[in-house]
């Protein structure tokens, strides 16, 4: 059994990502899982601008996010994303965040994503889509 | 059986809160949720800044969010907040959110707190927090 | 001489708009702005949408902000917008924001902004849109 | 004379920086403006945690951002900043944004910096940061 396709996003903390208790505020973590997604994409020869332009979208349906310790500023913090299920109509993103120095696992997710058209209508996931994701 | 007290927010959806797909971006639920939780404090006659005072917070470990349906620029959203559970060391708040004009359901979620000392270690949640939650 | 037509917008300080200071992070106050722009336009009785769908906008060229005091978190701030130059191609409104318990000035600014096509290009400003802001 | 010492920080712009216009949103540059401050300082061979341990502060007082060109999804940003002024408590940096693509300039500005006390009150800047800044 082959592991998953994974890829490794990099990203520096800033003030602004920070909320009063002195660390990242549990909303920006979905932001770091979106730009999981974007170097994703970037990675497999694909772009999201792409899908778009043909008429097509992949709406997030369902976010989950488990907070196990903090990122805090000026941290490096990696974000590693792969796809853990393609299904007709709609496929999952797995994420998991580690900070640079010393490799603390500081949270771990998912996200579901269906596919629509633009009328917001479930549409199968186009094949060369799912090649993508599955070689 | 009585009706889990429930406080509703209100909040007007600015660009700022959109992205280029003209809907809300999706981790600005989060911070639609956090709001639902301050307001829920306040009309529960606490306040989170005084249980910060007090060497205590109530860090996220989990948040879910479903997406149903996009809110819009423009939109005013209103946030229902209630506590769905409350356990010796952690709390869960759950959330559905609607569009004021129709009354469409938009998002729905929850959120798990953990009780913590300054130091980070779990505690248990203060007997006045408990009884003005439970009440 | 009269004074401006000036519009008050109400926004809770949440967490999420705070750093790590303990204080609203500086580009949140240009949220702030934004805030009062739409509630200023909503007064007016126009709105920003309705403009979007006749083809134009009104990005914004040049924002400016000065920072007196700071907003803190569970803090009610007021923002107060009007329209302090309506020129061929371009307006500029001016903001204050003020705490509302104690009434302290937190905050000034003014953001400048073009009138465009859907294209890009700098357009003369309708005139109803001229009329409703310096009547 | 010497040119001012810049530092080049890179960004790539996510969906959640996007507003509905379909490009950047306009308190975002601020947050691009910070981490190239960051970025300078951590080129420099300081770092502002450094700083905030030590008692001090630079809080921002104010922020003009000029804009002439949209920054869009998936872009990568160069963010060049340098120091444009020092004075006894308080400095100024200065900004530019270009598109790494093409190198089209879409944003400039500056921001001036108080530097204070824990208290709050206006400090001499210390000696061994003007050294660094203005080496």
């Amino acid at each position: 059994m082959s592991l998953p396709f994974t890829v490794k996003a990099r990203q520096r903390v800033i003030y602004g990502d920070t909320d009063q208790m002195g660390v990242v505020y549990y909303a920006n973590y979905l932001r770091y899982f979106e730009l999981g997604r974007l170097e994703y994409f970037a990675a497999r020869g694909g772009n999201y601008s792409a899908m778009e332009a043909a008429g097509l979208g992949l709406p997030v349906v369902q976010a989950n996010v488990e907070y196990h310790a903090s990122a805090k500023y000026e941290d490096v913090v990696l974000i590693s994303t792969h796809v853990s299920e393609v299904r007709r109509v709609s496929l999952t993103f797995d994420y998991e965040i580690h900070r640079e120095a010393g490799g603390q696992r500081l949270c771990s997710g998912f996200t579901v994503h269906a596919c629509v058209s633009k009328a917001g209508r479930p549409t199968r996931l186009p094949a060369e889509l799912v090649a993508l994701l599955t070689s």
